[in-house]
């Protein structure tokens, strides 16, 4: 089994960043790729400020250890240098099946045979993008969810044709990183954690959009009955409003549209986006308490 | 709007049982109705065992309380003594549409024409039973959860008919005895609970039957992504694997019924039949922790 001892990360938008800046805080050399100095230079601020968060809410990271990580870090916009004597490359790029499939063709070109791909795709199957890696046998998904220092799953997920002992060695590597691994054994749309979730929204999303209940009664029940911190909308403007207006508006169903009608006319358009603007379904100066206890 | 200062319970089983002992708790006196004397004998035993479990479980209970409750309570098994001198009847009787309605019809005929009658009915409407009771505008469902000292919801829902000063009267009474009142504003097959619950127990439950993923890491997802207490599969164990086996061997679709064969076969054939069994997807001498970090 290869260890993994030196990874590039190709973008450093909201995932990449925290994923390169997660390894090094495990004490990895990373590399942080994106197209262009100018990108790069504004991911230093992203990487100093993920640091900074390291450091209130992570424990032992301050008074030390989450600066030292920055200085595990390397920035390139050069593919081939970013990549050389790499024994991992995780791609996060947006997400786009053409403009990833151009990636990994280019990629192919210029990194070691022997290092392993992975792609932190939220949407697509690794079999969409195995072929144009040059390497299907050691390419496979690893996905991150937002926020990874306190959400710390890493979904691992093959294609067919993903060697057996490189899926295993990007198991052993997501738990070196600080990562609980979660192995799926098929490939899954969604993964396991969108597949559980997007039921989940969607029935909440139905029973407010049909007037059945308010979001804040929705949540109550959640909470209560399952002994739970937060319930479906709770979790909905911690993803963003946008993010969810874009699940629904892309299918063709007709109740799905019905949500994002609703999202759109009486959130987006009103300035509501969810927690990070300070209001979605709940003003965030009103936070709900996690217990829902009266 | 009417006070609600007396209660009669119709069926002493889980469900009522825990109801009219709650009622009782929050001092108000109460009559728990079941067919035979015989049952009522064992009803009682029942409750004594509800009072030790809220002198163990709640706040505050010990020391009187829980004992003092059992005081408030009366039981009888003929059904005109059993409502008379009644603000509210609810009804927790079998889950039988026919015997439900059968009897509603010999309550309207003995119960004081003031009384507002209630059903914990969990899947039926409360327009199934309207007109049944003789009084609909005074008929609502009312409903509660199992371990109703923990997971103290009362899902509130009327049918059209219902008097909104009626609706009004069971909010009141629901937060009077000490649950959190949700209240539904049209009628809902599953209340909220079961229209969020059961398309995140399908999801789960198709990710294992094909092969995509262990409970173990299902629940893994769920636990670190929602910062919740406790994943699908646990869950499940605590409903009961015999009740989540009835929900999909109802159902006519293909893919509930593969689910209801694997609950069968793996788990209700071998005995596993949840918690309350010692197991069901969890062994219970290793039930896991609540938090899922490493």
């Amino acid at each position: 089994m290869t260890d993994i001892n030196a990874v590039a990360v190709l973008g450093t938008g909201v995932l990449g960043s925290q994923i390169a800046y997660q390894i090094a805080y495990a004490g990895l050399p990373v590399t942080a790729y994106d197209i262009s100095d100018e990108i790069l230079e504004s991911a230093k601020t992203r990487f100093e400020g993920l640091a900074a968060r390291y450091e209130k809410e992570v424990d032992g990271a301050a008074g030390g250890p989450a600066q030292a990580a920055l200085k595990l870090m390397r920035y390139s916009s050069d593919l081939r240098d970013a990549v050389q004597n790499t024994d991992l490359v995780i791609e996060s790029v947006p997400e786009l099946l053409d403009l990833k499939r151009d990636v990994y063709t280019k990629l192919a070109k210029v990194a070691p045979d022997s290092t392993i791909f992975a792609s932190n795709t939220s949407t697509l199957l690794p079999s969409d993008l195995a072929d144009a890696t040059g390497r299907p046998d050691r390419f496979l998904s690893l996905h991150f969810a937002n926020e990874i220092w306190v959400h710390n799953t890493a979904e691992i997920m093959g294609h067919p044709g993903t060697d057996p002992a490189v899926y295993q060695t990007i198991v052993t590597f997501a738990r070196r990183i600080g990562m609980v691994p979660i192995e799926l054994k098929k490939e899954q749309s969604g993964y396991v954690i969108n597949t559980l979730s997007i039921p989940w929204f969607t029935a909440a999303l139905k029973l407010y959009v049909d007037g059945v209940a308010d979001p804040q009664m929705i949540d109550n029940v959640w909470r209560i009955d399952k002994s739970a911190t937060e319930g479906p909308f709770q979790n909905l403007d911690r993803v963003g409003l946008k993010t969810v207006y874009d699940i629904y508006a892309r299918s063709g169903n007709e109740q799905m549209q019905a949500i994002a009608k609703v999202v759109k006319e009486e959130y987006l358009d009103k300035g509501r986006l969810g927690e990070a603007s300070g209001e979605g379904f709940y003003k965030y100066a009103e936070t709900p308490t996690a217990s829902a206890k009266k």
